[in-house]
């Protein structure tokens, strides 16, 4: 948070009214659906002929997001993307966010700007609108909460309980990007800890960097979904990584699942990541979490509809309870998936 | 937070999918409206012919409570109803409600169970549902965001900027109990911290103690302006104190407004406590914050409808823009209103 001290607004001058009201100046919205946005009790929608989709995420300072290496721009436009990302695995359209923001003293008007200036990029990326929000002081560091809110035709709406023996089992993008991304800024953390004068070393990792620092949400993929006539049978998004979502996807729709290592899609920086950390490129795929690809089933007859989807690769099927989730490793070796989740407390 | 050491089931030991799928099992739901609650990437509301209101709030341990002298299932409760308080300011009826909370490792099962006892009374007392929400690890004290989703036909949605000069300024319950109970929960904090034997002094401060802890959403106003048939011109909350809220009004709705001290309503309990610590009751009235009461204006032809309305204090009217936000004393002086909101930053 490098600032020129001279530019520096602070938050105590402005207060929250101020804050509120600078903030609200900026907003652009993009949707009928929002039929009056920041600036009362509650923002209010339009009524709808679809049904209404509602996700909310809290991120916190040093659990969530390291402000060491993690620009505020990039974390705006992140904290709306990973909402965005679950209405997206809805098969559902966002078009409304809220934003609450706790702040403390150390942040200025112009690093807020800059957190919302992401916000914005990501508003418009994904053409969802801003429409109310609470800012607060914060004792304890940077706190978001962000909700989003989509809209889908009830027949269009996907749940992870869906999926039946005998659907193909397919995922967007890539996988592992997110997590050698953030491995490679925490390495160069350490160093910059331990040395301050050193250079970081991050040249030729821009992709897995950009994969950590701003993810996008597949919301590309519910028009591809609509333009093509699939409808998934169920779908999830990848953010506690690939082998916890399968879990998911199997305990809700109450089905086993094939995986094969060799169906996996790796991108090359990724790969070399793994490979200058020694850590298996199976691990990274199955396990590293963050990448917001969207993992999601369909029946068979609907392949056609989707293989030459360069964003969509197929990489296993749906089978039956008793089975269980396996991964067929490249050497054939057939491995049981664990239920990981992530433990943080 | 006393808690029986025998008693406690760490977090660790739960995990994040452990914590979740324990609260889900004791969530009730009450509204058709709600399709799917919590257990996908997002929650799923159903069509509506309505509008749709959502509020959000974001509340941090240290800024908004004190857990010296909060039980975590009022302040679970209070979570709540203060989202609900500003859906029904919108004269809309809560039907939904996300909550996201922050969780350090001091915080045992038990504790959560107790803070979720007091989501699920609220959730109760208002018949809105609980639909999804996060949980996550905190480094800095517990944070809780609350969103809260409401339904309302369109012509019956109350803005802050509909009130006309003429219109009648009117305010439900009574105002200055929060920030009353607020001073005395601070003062016993203190003599609890110099001198941990002393006994609390807060007999005959129940009411004032309750409005502070356990305030309420004034949901049945809702339905008592259906009955009664009227429509307020507009309406807001009262959070950060009487004079802030009425020049939100005046300002949104581009009008002045008069108000008489002498017919602010206050309980005894509060004049009580004002009286103990010396600070003028007109004071506590006006910038007292956190009662929760409703502000709004109605026609005069509306007067007869309400005039017997117990939960109703008339104390002004809607004057011209020019002659802004005034206060008439019961000496007879007028002072002018501030906007005061709170610079908590």
């Amino acid at each position: 948070m490098a600032e020129n001290r001279q530019n520096r607004t602070e938050l105590k001058d402005l207060g929250e009214f101020g804050l509120i009201n600078h903030l609200k100046q900026q907003v652009t919205l993009y949707n009928p659906s929002t039929r009056y946005g920041i600036g009362d009790d509650a923002a209010v929608l339009s009524e709808s002929e679809e049904e209404t989709v509602v996700s909310t995420d809290l991120l916190l300072e040093g659990v969530h997001f390291d402000l060491t290496y993690t620009p505020l721009k990039h974390l705006g436009f992140k904290a709306v993307a990973v909402n965005v990302s679950d209405v997206a695995a809805m098969n559902a359209i966002p078009q409304q966010i809220t934003v609450s923001i706790g702040l403390s003293n150390r942040f200025s008007k112009e690093a807020i700007d800059e957190l919302y200036a992401g916000i914005y990029a990501a508003c418009e990326a994904y053409k969802v609108d801003l429409v109310g929000g609470d800012t607060t002081s914060s004792r304890a560091g940077l706190v978001i909460s962000v909700t989003a809110i989509g809209r889908a035709k009830k027949e269009d709406v996907v749940y992870r309980n869906g999926a039946q023996p005998g659907d193909l089992l397919c995922v967007t993008g890539d996988l592992g990007g997110a997590y050698m991304g953030l491995q490679l800024l925490e390495r160069e953390k350490q160093v910059f800890l331990s040395n301050p004068e050193a250079q970081p070393e991050l040249t030729g990792f821009d992709y897995v960097i950009g994969r950590q620092l701003k993810p996008e949400a597949r919301t590309d993929m519910v028009h591809e979904f609509k333009e093509s006539g699939v409808r998934p049978t169920s779908m999830i998004d990848i953010s506690d990584g690939l082998a916890s979502e399968i879990m998911h996807l199997c305990t809700n729709s109450e089905v086993g699942a094939v995986v094969y290592e060799e169906k996996l899609p790796i991108d090359e920086e990724t790969l070399k990541a793994a490979s200058d950390f020694k850590i298996p490129s199976a691990t990274i795929m199955m396990n590293g979490g963050e990448d917001y690809e969207l993992l999601f089933t369909i029946k068979q007859d609907d392949f056609e509809k989707l293989k030459n989807n360069p964003n969509v690769s197929f990489i296993g099927y749906i089978a039956d309870k008793e089975s269980g989730a396996k991964m067929v490793s490249k050497g054939g070796q057939v491995i049981a998936i664990e239920a990981q989740g992530w433990v943080h407390f």
